[in-house]
């Protein structure tokens, strides 16, 4: 086993670095999450060793080219020998399976996470597979994009987000703790909670705006009265906003809404309501109503913005083109008020 | 009145710039988009002279003050006197009142136009007023962001987007041929259609979206599980995207509800139904049916990238924080897969 690289960083370069928190990560899967931990853990020093795999061989390829890893092994089981720290980052729907196969090969001591946008069921699919001795403590960075695969990821994705963390009643909390820290050292914030709370908070701050989103994009390319070209020609309206969710990878996407069902059918249920409430004001000429509402949406916009979680520049901080603007001869003096 | 400054700007520095396509433009409301026309027509040299208006003092102070019109007056009557190019630049709603203000104001030959994201009932609404002999040639720039007010303007805000044209039936094409040129000329793309067919394409590319991201919005803000603490902190999963449109202008959107009431229905029970779709599969565990969906909504977002609708930057382009990324002693040689 080659010299930790990052260890002897850590001695020539960098003396006042944090040691690593870990001895050796397996990644287990590296679409865009798990490159984005590999690339950020490395880039802190988080761990001395990668080892990573991933279900397709091209995948573990590209993540060999990429050099995202100190070592790419085939089979998840052959990935966790030795690893003090171990991150399942697939679909949400394959996470007990790959609990059951890896379950026999932890070694006593290591910590299991995972990073899926659900939480009940991802605990209930992968606990039973984990022996005594290991530590489980499932993890939700909120975080991504609308790309997918090992090419998007980016070592800064956790810079400044939140990752949820739900360690089930019983959890060591020295392992709950080191985790905690492996994400801090990651640029995140870490809260935790109950993994019930959890995917009813989520069921509103994602999967609910994911589905709206998935929907009204396919409404609006299955309208006979509006081509798509019109759609896409005229998207800056607001339709476009809307297009960067409904990009989503679709098997994870599809695994969310499976998982967290019983969430998502809540928050639709009240969002129904209240998009039933705007109808009837817009069907009955009801303009205080609309204004109202209106007015009321603008604070948490302002409150996110406030908090960091997004920028304050307009249109998210779209480039827009130059207008190649020629300079002006001199400033134009506005003349007073008539 | 003082000698126009692009005029002369023409003569003496840019000698090869096109000529100003009107004399004296009259902006009534001065916000958004009344004061991105300012600077964009200002910045092009496609007016000689800028006249400006706004129903309150202090926006018309501020107008004055930030130099975005030669004159600032008091009343639409005074702003529309001598104009040859007159655009309205006011919330739907009150287009008509404005237009029976200046009606009896207008020059002959004067082109009277607005910037509304309803058509028809604009065209119904002003039309009547505006006497023989004056050109009414409405439009609407498909283009905006979440701010308001005449700071929010910026010249490059049309750069790329499209500017739809709706003259009814008559209208002499010369003077949409002039209008449509002084868009251009700020950079935009121009197309005309039918008023009617304005309105549906808008309600799905525009309305629908701002009304389903009001709604999300208000929905999370009254959950009883949920903390408003919590939306925004966990707010990058998703829900933030729809913030920023649920943040636009309240009394512009009102407006708008109310004036394309019909189009805007239509498109809801579209939407509707297939929000029962999804939720259906959903309930049903058919995996299937949603994988298909979320599969075919990935190309509209590309299409929208493809025609330079939308940067294909991940998130929108947004800025990502830093890591503060040490320098690497040497890139991490990875080993081949085992």
């Amino acid at each position: 086993m080659p010299r930790s690289k990052n260890f002897s960083r850590k001695r020539r370069d960098v003396v006042d670095a944090p040691a690593p928190l870990f001895n050796r990560l397996a990644l287990i899967g590296v679409g865009l999450i798990g490159s984005s931990i590999a690339r950020a853990a490395r880039a802190k020093g988080a761990v001395r060793q990668i080892v990573a795999t991933a279900q397709s061989a091209a995948t573990r390829r590209r993540v060999a080219e990429l050099g995202l890893a100190d070592q790419v092994v085939e089979g998840n089981a052959a990935a966790v020998a030795g690893a003090d720290l171990v991150i399942v980052c697939v679909p949400v729907g394959v996470c007990g399976a790959v609990a059951a196969e890896i379950g026999p090969h932890l070694g006593p001591g290591a910590i299991v996470s995972d990073v899926g946008s659900v939480k009940g069921a991802v605990v209930r699919d992968m606990a039973p597979h984990l022996p005594a001795g290991v530590h489980f403590v499932p993890a939700h960075p909120v975080a991504g994009t609308e790309y997918s695969g090992p090419d998007a990821g980016f070592a800064a994705l956790f810079v400044g987000r939140w990752c949820i963390l739900t360690p089930p009643g019983g959890t060591d909390p020295a392992a709950v703790e080191k985790l905690a820290e492996f994400w801090r050292r990651l640029g995140a914030n870490v809260e935790a909670m109950p993994a019930a709370h959890h995917d009813l908070v989520l069921a509103i701050t994602s999967h609910l705006p994911h589905l709206i989103a998935y929907t009204i994009v396919g409404t609006a390319d299955e309208l006979a009265e509006v081509t798509r070209s019109e759609v896409l020609k005229f998207s800056a309206g607001g339709f476009r906003d809307f297009t960067r969710i409904a990009a989503s990878d679709p098997t994870m996407w599809r695994d969310v809404f499976l998982a967290n069902k019983d969430a998502v059918l809540e928050m639709l249920g009240s969002f129904n309501e209240d998009l039933s409430q705007l109808t009837r004001a817009i069907r009955r000429g009801d303009g205080e109503t609309l204004f109202r509402h209106f007015t009321r949406t603008r604070a948490i916009r302002r409150g996110i913005v406030q908090i960091g979680q997004d920028s304050p520049a307009p249109d998210f901080g779209r480039p827009h083109p130059d207008l190649s603007v020629e300079p002006l001869p001199r400033p134009y003096a506005a003349s007073d008020e008539s």
